[in-house]
């Protein structure tokens, strides 16, 4: 299927010939299995949306399953086209989200954090960054699902201090009121 | 918060005085907890909508757990706003969905099955029939996204057979071709 | 055209080569032609929509004539994909729709219903099961406009007990608490 | 009910308490009754949108009734929020509908226009000028559906030469490339 | 690019091969370059939508610039697809736009007006009849953002009075309430 | 007004009373005015969307005019819910934006870059991070639309670095990859 997306002729809108649409379509095996958190982060992202699951085209819902080491961290990030909504199978997670800037600009972004548990759901709406972070001592792990067949995801240190090419250092010092040096050394993480 | 929505400031559509909104808006506890099995389907779903979890509201999407007992069944329904994508976390579940009818009134409508096992995941496109069975001899359950903050849900037997009032007994004999005693007894099972 | 439908290039979106659309795009003769209700029903849906009427595409919106002949029906069926608004052109309809369950698994679905006569309209919101029953001496028919271009159309009866391949006695018996010759009875009816 | 439109729970988006919604939020009675066509054009649009049926709240579709005198018309006009499928019920219409203007300013707009029987169904696709002309000896009526619960309507001479208040001299003059003494004769047609 | 509009893989939904994307699909220059309106309505509007940028696929906006000589007209016309918030960047502008009709047939189309000078903003909502008048002695010029990737549009005089084949005079007689040779007066404007 | 959003009569959704509506919700004056860049970063965005003008309530699109001091800089930033297209209309900006990651998780970002000159129109596809730098030795102004009502923004640095409470050193040295003094002195510069 590589990167052509199977559209279904069960949800109405686009069609592949109803002889050639079958169960597997709509099925997509290995959520079960931990993902590998051997990396800098100690996390690791298994997603299930429309890239491994054609059925899921035009229907506005994907999943991911998130592994955590101990004392490991899924970075702040974005999803540029979903709402995320999780739910702790295993471990204990430090969660968070950053408001969009209101209006005045006098006024800072808002943290809210969160402290989750083993069942607990927690809603991270749409375009806004978050993380989740280990803070238990165990591995950690959840399900989530995302309010688009496919949502994107931006991690912020990565897109903005290992982009390919490098963003300019004349606009990353300025923006964060550091000097080159310190641009260059933040760069280097992400090479 | 009853039956009143809140509608929270970070989504960009409609607004609560940000002063008031607070994590908890985005938070909800407790699917840990499997939910009670002991009735007649053998199975329970435990939602987190919008009613549950207010920070939903317009965000497109919600959870849900579902717990079915050995030989549990989620039985035939529909959520007439939204696609459900579930991944099994313990159990074997038998699963199916009915398509929609094709043009051609002497085509029948097809039934698409599989059977599931832990880390599997399934899509059940919006507005179609479906339904989950669990043919192991353990306890099973799910999580599943659902594409709307308020998916809905027709459990077929019951709104046919056990709505209030009753569909009148001419209707039902018309269209499911037997009797009456035989509806009559089909609706005495939703008493 | 067969199962390729058209986009044109009035609607800003999807584009055929403007020379090569016409007005016939957006015909389609017939509906004053009773539908043939020479069935076990007694009743005729004769759709116009994307399928049939290429220029609808991407306009969300398809028509329907339904026939009923005295005592006909049409059966309790949901619309996957389209709310439906009917007018009553000629004969005496009962009709009726079940409502979506609420929260409290304790509370039945309810059933709406009214009796129709030529000139009334009448609603059935998406999804919802719903049926239109000719309660007169005399034929019937009624003009709908739906919101989708492919509105689907699920006849409960046929799908739940009428499917290819079936779905399993187990879980039918156990949805319909019912033994597995009642349902086979049933089953029989949609051979 | 008046302007206040209400929101109804089987639609899963906005609420009214359910205790308080009954049948007849979802029904309005009188399609049969001919239009008064007695006026300056010789039509008459009966409309069935949300103002009249509250239960098409959120739901995306209304309907008209229009009725024709002999050479009755219903003069260009848009719905500036809906796609119009109609179906003639009685007569011969003359309809037709003028394209949005391709890129190129050379390009005149194209009009598309057919003579509808009965049973003829025709689509208009959204925001585009069209009408419909009663061209038999006889009234004529058709059904329509639109795409919106509440399509709006803006009929173009009205609008251009009969607003309130009027659109000035200098602005009509140069549209319509005409002296003063024309607009001011066109406008005194809409007073 | 010719009329195949490229879709990016950059928007989450429709997609390219990425490696094919560049940074020219999503750049348009020219402008700062006033448009041509040595025309008879002393205006030119520049376009820069989806035909002209393909990196607006799917995204729902686009520009344009609009160039009004002294005395020049914008003439009254629809986006039927867009809604326009126009900046007045030199000049002095008098613009309006007329509501949609209401309910009450007796009741007129209101017409809403204001001068406009540098700096101010406007909105014209979608699908509403509107126009802007250079009422200064200099040119003027304003940028504005419509809220599709192909927002159409429809001139009034130019639709009903110059459209390829023409409304038939029967039509446009009984719509304008005024005699066949003023019609034919009015086409021959727009030939 | 406050912080209280009409909805007016002309978009078909929401209602204000009619009589209530004036053209002057539909006005917002002053975005001839160049911004105040007397601030670290040497540039000033002034909104114009829904808090700002409430006639564009429902309508999905606002504006925004953005100055740039010598070597100011609009520092990367993501609108959560609107695509921005620019045109430049004084200066000479670097711009660029940095795509979402593809599901393979070892290659990088693209950054895609330009410099734009008076007349240049950009597009940044809704949710990716991206930034404007005033290269010129001169001010710098350009008007920009924006898919949406109410937009949102989130200024990376600041929402990460600078957000009330401060996100957590554990958080911020695992997903910048430095030491806990780096960062205390990064959100030094946002206190």
């Amino acid at each position: 299927m590589a990167s052509v997306v199977l559209a279904v002729f069960v949800n109405g809108k686009i069609c592949k010939d109803p002889n050639m649409v079958s169960v597997d379509d709509f099925f997509f095996p290995g959520l079960n299995m931990p993902g590998n958190t051997s990396n800098a982060q100690g996390s690791r992202v298994t997603p299930v949306n429309v890239n491994q699951l054609p059925g899921l085209n035009t229907l506005g819902i994907s999943l991911v399953r998130i592994d955590y080491a101990p004392y490991g961290l899924n970075p702040p990030h974005t999803h540029p086209w979903a709402t995320e909504v999780l739910v702790v199978v295993e471990g204990t997670l430090f969660v968070g989200f950053v408001t969009s800037n209101p209006a005045d600009p006098n006024v800072k972004n808002k943290l809210f954090t969160k402290t989750l548990y083993p069942g607990d759901v927690f809603v991270f709406p749409v375009g806004l960054i978050h993380f989740q972070f280990n803070v238990g001592k165990t591995n950690a792990f959840v399900f989530a699902g995302l309010s688009s067949q496919n949502p994107g995801v931006i991690t912020i240190a990565n897109a903005v201090f290992g982009s390919d090419p490098s963003i300019s250092l004349d606009v990353l010092t300025k923006a964060f009121q550091v000097d080159a040096n310190m641009i260059k050394y933040l760069q280097a993480q992400f090479k």
